[in-house]
């Protein structure tokens, strides 16, 4: 499983990293920037935790704390480095929300719920964090208004129950359903794909109540 | 228990809408729509269960999350027609508090706890959706600023005792709290009714401090 | 223990009244100046609690819900004169964040969590309540831009571990550790401590993304 803790520490650096820069656009200081580093990172998951009434994955686990510590404050260090760093940090991002939706899809089945609230448990693992960040920084969440991001998750954790249904062995429905989110998001941003908007041009939307 | 099953469906579809209606008018693309939609409907009750330690409702029954994606749905395609239905939906909405409040109540008896956090409860369900909704489409929640929602609920919660001091039986004690909620609200809502406001005219509070 | 319960009273009396103070300004009604009051004075523990899995404090102990409702009634009615009593409320208040983070700190190690991840929990107990004040309040949280606040319950927390690895008796310690919070919150407000901003004059950070 060393592959998987290794995908899940870039995850957390780039959720990190994002969190920091997001905070210092905001001019918080350094306990602010600590605390959206470490929401943007775990808060899916913890919110995800919560509610299925588990517990929480970063009190058991200190990896999360130290790599969120030390990335918040190498990121605040070098933050006029970051620019250059930003493909890697693209791709780590993407990483981390493909395997951070396949772990809260398996997290839902390991307790026996449908594959519906399991989609819904990955997509919030994957993407609730940036939601808890922006709110925290006063933003309407930027996924509520561009979806590529829970789009791919909620393909990626489709995915995971059709192999299922085909029979495919765990580990290689984990990496497959995993892949589906990363080459969704991946096209997604390459091609500048995305859903049809659901608004008309100059629709006038306070009109309608 | 069919008829209290119908009273949940039509709250949850009219919460949903009135979150759908309140995502349209941040311009927020399908994913948004949805979330707004079902924390609106279910998230003063998952606020409640997290906070008593409970199962989280809508994980145990899939209902509500069928509603709440078929209602959303439906609210997005048909929106400029939603407008002819406002009386409906303000009918469910308030038949919808009133339930959710009851329900509240009694989640609260079931464990033991004093009539004050029981009321509290019964209001958290049924106003906290409200709040959690308008705090994603970043706005100070309407229900701290106009308080109709919140004094109905908090004196059909407390009638709820009244009637149990009284030895009224249970399922009558349900309709009768319940109605009590119901019976405000609307009255409230046709008269216009309000409780005076706190603030004398042109007093300004930034000197207090 | 009953200075404990003096002191936790004080703190709960002054978070309710900074609530109110936050709420007035926003022109809510009494309902939302309640729901204000109540988030500042116990939001931090009830996060605190759910994170961890235990019971919520508030619903353990009415004396929380008594003292905000009948503070908050108090406040409202005498808003003009609490001008005068500011100096007092923020000693409360210094004495409320101590004696939190103290027993946030605790509540950790009883469940036999690492050092860190206790003074995180101090901290989130004693400086939580205020952040979801503001998230309500639609601000940005001020802890997350003025650092003093959570600086000195990160002392304290450290100082508490310092002071066990002295083998000191564990009420001493309590003692000691509760009063480095509010020594190093006095000074820094009375000198106008603060760390040294990790922004440069000047610095234009939308540049580096």
């Amino acid at each position: 499983m060393d592959y998987i803790l290794i995908l899940d520490i870039l995850g957390v650096i780039a959720f990190s990293i994002s969190g920091v820069l997001t905070s210092l656009k905001k001019r918080m200081d350094a306990f602010g920037i600590l605390i959206i580093a470490f929401v943007t990172s775990v808060g899916g998951g913890t919110l995800r935790d919560v509610l299925l009434g588990v517990s929480v994955m970063w009190l058991q686990n200190m990896t999360y704390v130290y790599v969120i510590i030390i990335t918040t404050i190498l990121a605040v260090i070098f933050r006029k480095k970051l620019f250059y760093l930003r493909k890697s940090l693209f791709l780590f991002d993407t990483l981390g929300i493909g395997l951070y939706t396949v772990v809260g899809v398996e997290k839902g089945i390991a307790q026996g719920f449908s594959p519906i609230i399991c989609i819904a448990l990955g997509t919030m693992s994957a993407c609730f964090g940036g939601v808890i960040r922006d709110i925290l920084c006063n933003e309407i969440p930027q996924i509520f208004r561009k979806e590529i991001y829970a789009t791919a998750c909620i393909l990626g954790g489709f995915s995971y129950f059709v192999f299922l249904k085909l029979n495919f062995p765990v580990s290689l429905i984990f990496i497959l359903s995993g892949s589906v989110v990363i080459v969704v998001r991946l096209s997604a941003v390459i091609f500048k794909l995305s859903l049809p908007s659901i608004y008309k041009k100059d629709e006038d939307i306070e009109d309608y109540w």
